[in-house]
């Protein structure tokens, strides 16, 4: 792999806060912070390990700007992250929802919308602690490969930090997902192929000369990327006064989001943030790219790949790098993995509108409905407090409900047609 | 007209907080607080007067939530108002835009970014209270003709809120607005006919017995409405510290919005919220509905109605009802009306993008490129402190850049191409 030049006075000055080294999540060996993200001993994914010796306190918390950067001292990022450009995603809404918690009886249930992110969805958040480590290497393009909202934050994130960015897609996108993409006018390259060889080619990219000075946010900066995920738990958290959720709903794409919101909840307890008490983790997925809800209900505890047909596409990712780790982290806490198939997503997604207002993605669509699924099958406590995300935003997938709603009459500017139509 | 029944109760125990009574903007007649929109001697339209002699403290506001009700002193609300279900709008980011400054030549720019909403406009904030007024005064259906985001801010506040919606739209709308509009499952009516049908078939409602207990945003609950905008005026002096922008750019649709954060720099002067520092107000048009602009161009002060013809379709309203109104606090602040053609808009939206990775409506390319012509044409102080509006997201006006932007290159997967096409 072509090592970038790394400023190592940066790397010694707290550019990378707390963050201590990278630990092989197989393995436990540990590196020095660096562009890497697979252990070179047994191939096992990286992952940032802390020092939160010095502590952090509720109050320092709560001092800190509306965004993810009020939990920079928790983060693999430097204590004056803020005063960089950068999009300042997070803090997003924790909606008390009483109308839909109503409808599926449930008394204490609270969305996280996560489409009011800069670029409406939760990706920013990771491509956020991402930027930084770009800067800390001293990366000077930021890059992806995407079918959807990472091509967005990417874009958005470098153009606002003055980076460039070169983003990989698929050449067969749809023309209203490239255009979103494009937006930002960073360079935007579509590849003849389908998206796994996209993938082959970003590798094949990191590992040549060509590819020096690159940061591929969800590789070669996947360790730094990934710890994004945490900050949802800390506000969840945070804006249900200081306490962990009994019980919380995460969609499952590669895995990483679900596992890094288990480790967020944990760093809260071991830092005495909030009181150590139980909490159960649920993971959903759409029964077009269910591996991990197959295997959980198998018993399983290796995912066997798929070949994803779901309409909810931010999630259809069909051999899940943190499947296993997905399992491990719901056996634990008591939870579950669970599916629904499109017909439920496009329901769930129509009633988290029509009863809280919030228009989600179709990964919202898979969250609220196999929410639904575990209420009627008895696998949530009804009275526990419960969170549910939704990640995106239902503008990015309008396809998925097109052809099920509309207007509901079509009339002449009349009183009369009016009451015919029987809407008076 | 079919007034409803007003609980006089809720009317006298504070419901509208400082609201004292309505006043006619054209000849000072006053009226109690009521569903009511024009004066009964001059036609005039009516607007929210207030008593705000207890007075209002920084410290009251800053100690408040993180969106518009902390502003709450400030408006036709009760004091309680954040402790009723509706979507929580406002506090949108006000963004640092170096890179545009640089761009431009403004040395201290921002950009006040409304596409953070909850339904990414900013009629989140208008509706949010209209709605507080239809409670108050017992309306039990949310309604308004719409062709675009004023669809879905209604439906997803009547969504939240627990009331009927019933929005109307022209027949002939696009099928991409009408899922949006459709999708917090209101009722959602076709009218055969133009935008100008649908709104006298409005009127026509309001009227009748069959609109008893409708309230219409921007009809009958207008004066209510209206004030939603002050709060862009309130959040752009709180996130500047407290001081308020030597010059603003606002787009004119009615003119309203405009008019609304005058009023809102001049209540934080009266209130010795802000300093008293003078202040421009510049408006922005797009030239294919720039009413107001060729009137101010003209030197008239009568607005000559046109028949829209440009892509800022959230701002085509050829007869502004607010269009003298606007003449009057350009004319009085210094300021200026400028417009930019359709072109002009698309490259601004590109360039509000490329610089600092927000991706506006039409309209936002309406202020951005009417921010760039007055730079170059002497009419904006570079050094001065300047803010211009983003009031949309660029996700609902996807098909105005569509065909101006995409892929940089398209390649097979392999190096060779990725250097034969130039991107190494
Ligand atoms: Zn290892
Ligand atoms: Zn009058």
């Amino acid at each position: 792999m072509a090592t970038p030049t790394i400023d190592s006075a940066a790397l010694t000055s707290g550019a990378f806060g707390p963050a201590a080294a990278l630990s092989c999540r197989e393995c436990g060996e540990r590196y020095d912070l660096g562009p890497i993200f697979a252990c070179a001993f047994c191939f096992g994914p990286l992952e940032v390990a802390y020092d939160f010796s010095g502590g952090v306190t509720r109050e320092q918390i709560e001092a800190g700007p509306n965004n993810i950067w009020r939990y920079a001292p928790l983060l693999p990022v430097s204590a004056d992250v803020a005063s960089r450009p950068n999009l300042n995603p997070g803090f997003t809404k924790l909606v008390v929802a009483r109308n839909l918690g109503r409808e599926l009886g449930l008394k204490d249930l609270y969305v996280k919308d996560d489409s009011g992110n800069p670029t409406h969805s939760f990706k920013d958040r990771v491509v956020a602690i991402a930027l930084e480590a770009a800067r800390n290497f001293g990366f000077t393009t930021l890059s992806c490969s995407s079918t959807g909202n990472l091509a967005g934050a990417v874009g958005a994130a470098a153009a606002r930090a003055g980076l460039r960015s070169c983003v990989f897609i698929p050449s067969d996108l749809e023309a209203g997902k490239v255009v979103t993409a494009a937006a930002y006018g960073g360079e935007l390259v579509a590849i003849e192929g389908t998206y796994d060889e996209v993938n082959r080619f970003c590798s094949e990219l990191i590992g040549d000369p060509v590819g020096e000075g690159w940061g591929f946010v969800n590789v070669n900066l996947r360790p730094y990327y990934g710890e994004g995920s945490k900050t949802l738990a800390y506000e969840i958290a945070e804006q249900l006064g200081w306490r962990l959720p009994e019980q919380i709903v995460i969609p499952i794409a590669s895995g990483s989001q679900l596992t890094k919101i288990d480790k967020g909840f944990r760093e809260l307890i071991k830092l005495g943030l909030v009181e150590d008490a139980p909490y159960k983790i649920f993971g959903a997925q759409a029964e077009g790219c269910s591996p991990v809800s197959a295997a959980w209900k198998a018993g399983h505890d290796v995912i066997r790949p798929v070949k994803p047909d779901t309409i909810a596409k931010s999630l259809a990712i069909g051999n899940p790098a943190d499947g296993p780790y997905v399992l491990d982290v719901c056996k634990r806490t008591g939870g579950a993995v669970e599916d629904v198939d499109d017909t439920q997503v496009v329901d769930a997604i129509k009633l988290l509108a029509r009863t809280e207002g919030v228009f989600g993605e179709t990964a919202g669509g898979v969250t609220v409905g196999v929410l639904r699924k575990l209420v009627e099958t008895g696998q949530l406590d009804p009275d526990a407090t419960t969170v549910v995300l939704n990640t995106g935003d239902g503008l990015k997938t309008l396809d998925a409900i097109e052809g099920t709603t509309g207007a509901t009459a079509t009339i002449r500017p009349s009183l009369d047609a009016f009451r015919a139509a029987g809407l008076a």
